[in-house]
């Protein structure tokens, strides 16, 4: 068991019952999610001790929120309560081809986007942790958020402690020059990016060439431990194909590939991430790419935006399991 | 049939299924409502023509909005677009004994929040009105939502316009004292108030007394044409008497008294108002507490935030009809 | 245990979830009942063998019918299937004080209300029946209806087989006038009649009085076993007074009278008729009418438009049970 | 923006929650449809003023359906309200391979079946109108309804405003022979036929060749504007091809080829007619059989007869978007 | 119509609402089955009587289980009612690939389980019937239950009354060893084997080989009257394609085979059972094998452990009806 | 904050959805709860650190069970997973006068009802505690779980933790006979004792006199540090009179009464004590009582075992809040 720090936003999810578009809606099932926390739980979920950092209005839905995370196993204890403050909200309209799935956010303004340098006691925070998780949505939510992932990215990387980051671009959030400035500035710090080939040309300077290529690529340019993509085949809403790729000290493994049936899509690039450090954790890179892939394919089988797992059950789909009804 | 106009926000409401807190809910019913257009919604069912002026996001959430609008009857052609922008929410937590219902808002900076004096072209609006409609919520909701509803008070009384207003007091919008300066500028233009006792010694300067003289007092120091209370008797969340008074033209008439059991309370004031207004054009006094108090009464029994109802059905009520299933 | 027969319609109930008014469901909960059906289901929970008798369509609703009446444990042997016709239906809206509970019917031209005299067996059907309850209403709904139910009360009472009749007045279905004239010619028939004390002065010739006379006065005039009233009081919609009295052998019996808090008070009257005509045929006048009420008074608590229940749980409740949670 | 009027019934469907079959029902979710109706109000998604024009009962369920249709935006300022008669129902139960989905009507005797000449008066509302849609449906549901039909289609014909007709046979309804002669009777005074190769032969009196030649055939023989079909491929209840051809003008038009997951496949015909009629109005046919196809393939992944959408999503999959969840 | 006798255990199923996993579910939909019972009502839709031989609590949840049996046309005359005792329960988990569905079983020291020698008149029960249809699983529950499993074979047996069985093996209830045993020392008692090519190496001692020359194996070294097969072939949770094979009188038949979208897969092998046994019992091998794979796959498609369906359906698919919406 | 400890069983609880009878339910809601962690949980929301010291399946329901503890802040580090065993349930009917609420258990044999002396290490869990709460029930459910409650109670005792012990009879889980001896051994230990009148006779040999006698004699016959009583009046399943009262050092302390509209009146006494124990703890008598009793009150409203509150809310209530929309 290593214990790992997450800090990011965690939001309330409305999605229509009955796979109602939102213009006809009368009625909502509510989950919640954030990137960092979604990768957060899955990681509780393998039996690691999990911080995750916000910020949390002091409010009815702050509190169901909260009561929804202590659920999972994750622990608050740093979470900061701002009263008066506003939750932020999503809606999430679930397709069927050749519609596509929907996202509308209701996060401007929220507590966590009001957090700023004198939030959290950083020192403190990262005494005893084993890595920091931390995802561009973040930096892109206010400047004060983003001064606060600085921060603490500095100081995780001045203590040793490995970082795993995520660019996860938002358009609605920030200008791509902003963040392709940010992210370069940043990347020194990083021990494990997770990306993807589209990203890797848009941001981070390289032409676009084989998956393998790229991965070798962005760990040469920037001296990064490790280098992950996850891939997505298949034009289709309701299944589609599912592996990833790592390169790990000059040498590149691949996960098994999976037909995913979707239930629930949301979330399964953090479910990845959560296997990839676990793996890294431990120092085994093939595994860190198959329980990968595994936490990535099972969310999409699970409704809401984390994982319910167990490592065992990880570890079997991991293993190429059958799919006959367990009695 | 009249025309009436009405100026205010509207707003999606979430309520818990299942009378659960809002801490434990895992699925929200949504309706959606707002002080003015559950009156116009009203008045819509009664047979006049109402048009509702107000601003809404281009968004799924707004269309949703709009929608249910257009179900009602009551006319959005008058409605501002906006892009980009949110919809004011809330969350209704519903309770029993010893545990009051609350509510919990998430409306700041909504799309309607943000009307200005640019968006709205009054004149056209009040041609051919009969009636303007609107709330103290809407003064408050902004600073220059609050000049917009100066703008449209003083047009309308300078067209001779009637026009009704609700003080609706929300401490959470704006300080007593900033309201209590607002209402007072405001009454001059005023033709019939709705307010009650305590708020009536609140906000207007009046020694607590029956409330029939507060009634009568109101009138006379504001040169009101028309003043109206509502009461509620019984400490119980599900059952409470209810019913109405009216001070018109130096007299006074009180509505008939009902128990009301309580499906949905948010909007009976709105309602009552929707009666008040139908029997003041109309020129029938009694009637017009009568038709307010059976609305009001009515809307206590119907899930949402405003009623569904007929005409004759406001009549039947208001003659007091009896409980036996209808078949 | 004896074996009673029942004639009539039944029909699938269509109510708005979460309290929905008709006008504005989104979803509608399925239950079904019918008057003489209700007393038929009932009187097989007390132990009795009960054979409904009518008509149904030969289609998936038909299919959805049959299926929920043979989990009542009635028996359907002698129901006759209709190829390519429909099945009556209504739908349910409940109220709250003071908006009644209001029912929309949409029966007209069932396979029921299709039945004619050559669909049953008559001879087979009695054979070995030791009571026969019919309403009104199934002589409403059609002539042909209405001349089978001559029809089967004639064979009934030449075979000295009793019989209990409710009038169940439906101002949709005929006239007053033709509903007056039908109830006097077969009066002579009727062993056991339930009725009301407004029903006695409006269709059986008595003027008002009390409930006791009025009970005598029917005994006597049409030569009657036993007749029934029950009663309700209270301006609510969630909460009555409920009882029964019975007249019998020149005897008034009065049940326990019962505070009942309203789920559905659908099939009351029906409930009811089942305990009187359960304690009739087992000469016990003073349990049939405290078992009719508890039925009664059981029935509002349950969804739908049938009692479920056991004898012993009809025993307890006639004798006053406490109200503690049960363990 | 232009003025479309349509001629038909609207019907309240059932469909029991879960996928459940009819048989086991326990609730049903309730939306509302009819051919014409459907296309109406795909054609005011895309900003076209309706007239929807039919005949409804003024009862609860006649003003549910009517707050629906409101809702969607269409007109129903030239319904026909009609006191104590029924609407017309079915009921949906949801398949899946090898088991197809099913539809059972309860449509006799309703109130649009009762429209009959003396109902509307076709100067006023095809006064503006720019277009004319009508299914043989409506033909179909009665003779007063079927002479409806022809008086309507003779006078926009005389008035020069087109005509499209679907023939949409109902073997429940009518019998083949009578089927066919109407139609015949009717080309004549039609603009654009959609229909299938199947009907081509069976009504129409072609021998089967390929849909192109087809298409060709039909429109020379009976001197159409524009004929369409639409397609449908692959043994799969809830997964189809789908796509649409058009002939107009001596050119052959094909749309894309959608790959749709089905939630929903009522309507899809409908909302096809929507797109070719609103392409044809502006006389771009390519963007008819495109917009058709897009609207027929999104109506199968929303819950309803009718489609929700806007004209910006119709463009972007009607250009081929992606499937990435959009945020 | 024949009569059959089934003897087994009927439990509660909860299944998670919105295929929730169990760790995350708020609400469960319950259904109830059971294999013997499964198998009993297909044959009960398919037009015979079929009486069902059991234990149940005498609680409400045993009266809930007997009102769904019930309802399905089943006889329980032959149940033995239980007070005080617990009724079986499981908890079924929907998958989607790569997770596939799981059942979690608390079935242990249930009424069933306790039925003994003494519980039922066994030369009762098989006067006049023609089939005896029990699995291996309810020999599994308990001693005393195999016991009485044991008796009611070789009676029937002993009376000519033929025996299909299915081992159903299940780990969670006995060793592999004991099961193996037990099938070998009943199998010359039984007239109709229904396995598996596992099944048919693992227990009965054959060696792998084609399907086909395993049916004929196996008739031949237990003198089997008739052994059968089902297929499910393709990686997914929600789709398959699903066949049968029966080897019967020195013949090989084969089944059309299904591409099945699944709604709930449980219960399928007792569905194919019941049309086994409906051919056999009419002589008609090919119809046999065609109608139990025709139950299977439409078993496929209905929420809950056993089909609703009826002859007519079942025949429509097994001749391979198209998949259009039925009107 | 102080520390508490609680020892007990935890189950799970299905109620079927839309207050049906448990024989008609087709859906349950899942609620979890169990007499000393309903304490507990208040407790924790009360700020409290509370340990709940219980046996859970290491299972998908023991986990689900975990998840919803964790959500209300209670620790369960101290639980023991038990492989392959079972978790309790119960099954609760929603009464409506006449007919009470009914609880049917299924518990016998579960993983907390084989929790035995080694199971827990006291000494660990007792360090640093400030109370011990527990009831009855755990003593009961099986002579090895009795064992340990005595080892615990002792412990306690012998280290000055308080130990506040509610008896909670439960007739179907032992004799009255066995309960009295088992009560009357451990009442020296116990600190604070929660009972009723009645108990106070049925099985600590008090003559039934006034609750104020009553709670002085327990006291002194028993040498009990505080011993108190609620009070629940009036016939009514949805509507009660609730209060209570304290004994404690020769003096006695009387909550405010309530009129509660019941929600869900399970836990409501378990409620009670959690506001008891946090007074007494604080060494003020007065408030134990009242916030014993605003937390009984607020119980009744809140669906499920436990209730959803903050210690603000709770000092509202106690004050006698008014029962206006919060807002």
């Amino acid at each position: 068991m290593k214990r790992i720090v997450c800090l990011g936003e965690a939001m309330l999810r409305f999605t229509p019952t009955g796979k109602d578009r939102l213009e006809q809606a009368h009625a909502f099932d509510v989950h919640c999610g954030g990137a960092e926390l979604n990768t957060g739980i899955a990681l509780a979920q393998l039996g690691h001790a999990v911080d995750w950092v916000s910020r949390l209005p002091d409010s009815p839905l702050g509190r169901l929120l909260a009561g929804r995370l202590r659920e999972t196993g994750v622990s608050i204890r740093h979470v900061q309560w701002a009263k008066g403050e506003r939750l932020g909200l999503f809606f999430l309209e679930e397709g069927a081809s050749p519609r596509p799935s929907a996202i509308e956010y209701d996060r401007a303004d929220s507590a966590a986007a009001r957090m700023h340098s004198g939030c959290f006691d950083w020192q403190a925070i990262f005494t005893g942790a084993d890595w920091f998780h931390v995802s561009g949505i973040t930096a892109a939510i206010s400047a004060s958020a983003g001064a606060v992932v600085t921060a603490a990215m500095q100081l995780a990387h001045a203590q040793g402690i490995p970082i795993s980051f995520d660019p996860n671009f938002r358009s609605k959030l920030w200008l791509e020059s902003d963040a392709r400035a940010w992210y370069l500035r940043h990347l020194p710090l990083v021990h494990t990016l997770i990306t993807s080939p589209e990203d890797a040309v848009k941001f981070f300077g390289l032409t676009m060439a084989e998956p393998e290529e790229l991965l070798a690529g962005l760990a040469e340019r920037y001296q990064l431990k490790a280098v992950a993509f996850t891939f997505r085949k298949g034009q289709s809403v309701w299944q589609n194909s599912y592996g990833a790729m790592l390169y790990h000290a000059n040498r590149l493994y691949r996960s098994r590939e999976y037909s995913v049936e979707i239930v629930d899509r949301i979330g399964a690039g953090d479910a990845f991430a959560a296997g990839l450090i676990d793996g890294l954790l431990s120092a085994d890179a093939g595994q860190a790419v198959e329980y990968g892939a595994a936490l990535g394919a099972l969310k999409h089988t699970i409704p809401g935006d984390y994982v319910r797992t167990t490592r065992a059950e990880v570890a079997d789909v991991a293993a190429g399991a059958n799919l006959r009804v367990k009695r």
